[in-house]
């Protein structure tokens, strides 16, 4: 790729965002079968370019070595036939599932005779932007147009070569079967400056989603004068009350914590009520120890297991993202909620106890998307709430909270008919 | 009030957001009976106190005479008995509302026994970003706390003392009742650094709700960390089709330009398709010149009506908020509608025909919060859509839409009951 002056991204970018938006007037008309067809022939099209798609790949991967990327971080770039497949498949999926534009919410009929329907409609142009696996540019795209909205992708620098090929084979098959041009766009540059100026398009792009980590969240939400639905870290909890089935207990916070730990709905901190925590500290402490869990705790815990080590302020709001957790013993369940209100990232957060009344404090009044009785915080996902596909998990309270599918790409209209009603 | 620096408004700015927010999680867990107590209390402190707001207010007035405010203006800010009883019975109105918090949306049992409610919040802290009459200041407070939600008032310097003891009688209200502290505050200063350093309060205030003219919601916008749902204006338009009753378009159009033209949901274009041209222009140009209506025009209006002054480009994106119009003749609907959408605040449009596949057409790709056919653009407000009383009317496409009411001031959580499901 020619290298670009800033000038030139910017007016690229404009035109970008300008074809979107005209996209978006002809995607917000076309029927479910029309836009299926165009998912149907992506699908297609990835499969029948998987040699190409594995060679541009190759290209990131020497990079990544180059680079000296981790080799988890190598194995999550990786495409192979069978990631490759994968791919394609999740297209068909998303092809099964109902669409979710013109949906007729509600209809009211005035006294006038006005009736006036709600009805769902696409958002319009989406941006997403993200710093994970290649397949996400396929995955969120295809989810958009499902809804109806143009989007314009923006990966990491990483996978560029994987995603500009991605993404060269859902425009093929777009042109094939007539998609407005514009539909799918990806940001070929890894210049800083692009996503700056994107972030200011606001007469073009209706919703930016970004996906990563601190950094780049802070970014987008500091520098974006469009809408902005965040997914974000989980610091998710787990709140052992006094009156917790104590076996429950243990099996949940294992598996919480030790399931799958680098994903956003895994357990960081457990909280344990002090009436309860001589006995379930040493064999909660026990069980995640034998996963090979780095048990940290505060003062309190560590006098009840003496393995740990003792956590630092930082701790509570760290997403470890991997088999280490941080334990806490209160004095009451109202100091279990204030710390997940205060150190907790609104994201998944249970309670185990045999107290309704206490159950039904937590779930009221802990701030998160979802809140969990007597359950693992690992349900916190679109196929685990049955929604099929996900864009992702919002951690955001506007518009869409917690587990984001099909639905959550579309906004509402009210649309009004009449017989010639005046004021 | 004393004067304070910038580093003094901000340490009391950050208190008042972390007072609002432990507000937030002691009003989400409150019932419709406590709230509605606080609300009556509130309606009968204003009514005992309309002396005292009458000569805080006549402070404002006269501010304003020596700053030389219109009469416009002026007539505005003032608050006499009959208006303060109307602030009064309004709070009592919200009151009659239904409560939007924990209605149950939807429930999802799942194969492994899961229970996963949908059910509506509080969103939290809300902040209202304000340049208008000082009534807003109890309108909008007593709507967020009716749906659980503390408010942060941020209301013109030119109602700075009657917006004062407003609040200072809400305060004084949830006082008598053991509303919690930090669920009303106002923020105090007209200093503009306030304004900004509040909008990245990110970690207290949940949503800005600003309502006012393109410089304050472009500050927002431009500023806000915070989600934004902005209240922009309304260039609204009526698109006259070649297939229109013409009777009915000159009424239409006599009534959403004229009935009130300083509102958001007036129209300020005109469109009128050239097939029906010859006809509706000199007859819709008399109406709205009888009426007093200034008419500019496209050229081709101006060779129709003689009296039509031309427009410049800069019309078409104007909010007029008096009687003029401008008016543009097209030569299909697919140019009036790419019209609408290129230079309309996504606000309210209109169409006048008797040909259901245009009125469709208009009704999908005109991409407004509300679109109507064959009925006035007036229509869009909380109370002609029976929703009781309105916060605002959304120009944004995310979370809420056109009018919005009290369920509108909600977000959702998902609450998962188990017996000790893990994946």
């Amino acid at each position: 790729m020619a290298e670009l002056s800033i000038k030139e991204i910017e007016e690229t970018l404009l035109e970008m965002g300008e074809k979107a938006k005209i996209a978006s007037y002809k995607l917000m008309a076309m029927n479910t079968d029309t836009k299926n067809d165009f998912l149907l022939e992506m699908a297609k099209v990835i499969e029948d370019s998987m040699d190409e798609i594995i060679l541009e790949n190759k290209k990131d991967l020497a990079n990544g070595v180059a680079n000296g990327l981790s080799e988890a971080m190598l194995d999550r770039l990786t495409l192979d036939k069978e990631r490759i497949q994968a791919i394609a498949d999740s297209v068909r999926d998303v092809i099964a599932l109902e669409d979710p534009v013109a949906k007729n919410i509600s209809t009211n009929i005035r006294p006038n005779g006005l009736q006036i329907n709600k009805v769902s409609v696409p958002i319009g142009v989406i941006g997403i932007i993200y710093e994970s696996r290649p397949n996400v540019t396929v995955d969120a795209a295809v989810l958009c147009l499902k809804a109806g909205n143009p989007v314009i992708l923006r990966g990491g620098s990483e996978a560029i070569n994987s995603n500009l090929i991605l993404a060269k084979c859902l425009k093929r098959a777009g042109r094939n079967k007539g998609m407005p041009i514009g539909s799918v766009q990806l940001i070929p540059w890894s210049d800083r400056n692009a996503v700056s100026f994107m972030l200011k398009m606001d007469k073009y792009i209706d919703l930016i989603i970004p996906r990563g980590g601190e950094g780049l969240i802070r970014t987008v939400i500091e520098q974006s004068t469009i809408p902005v639905i965040k997914h974000y870290k989980g610091v998710c909890h787990l709140y052992v009350d006094s009156e917790a089935d104590l076996n429950m207990a243990v099996e949940i916070a294992k598996n919480a914590k030790c399931q799958r730990p680098g994903v956003c709905n895994a357990i960081e901190t457990l909280i344990i009520h002090k009436d309860i925590a001589k006995s379930a500290a040493p064999i909660i402490g026990e069980t995640l120890a034998e996963e090979g869990v780095l048990l940290k705790g505060d003062s309190e815990f560590c006098k009840l297991f003496s393995d740990a080590i003792q956590t630092d302020e930082n701790d509570w709001s760290e997403e470890y993202l991997n088999l280490t957790i941080s334990i806490k013993i209160v004095d009451s369940i109202e100091e279990a909620i204030a710390h997940i209100n205060q150190y907790g990232s609104g994201h998944s957060d249970a309670i185990v106890t045999n107290n309704a009344k206490r159950a039904e404090l937590f779930l009221t009044t802990v701030d998160s998307s979802t809140v969990y009785h007597n359950a693992s915080t690992r349900f916190t996902d679109g196929a685990e709430f049955g929604m099929g596909a996900e864009i992702g998990i919002s951690t955001d309270k506007l518009h869409a909270r917690g587990p984001m599918g099909l639905p959550e790409l579309t906004t509402y209209k009210y649309v009004v008919n009449g017989t010639g009603q005046i004021r």
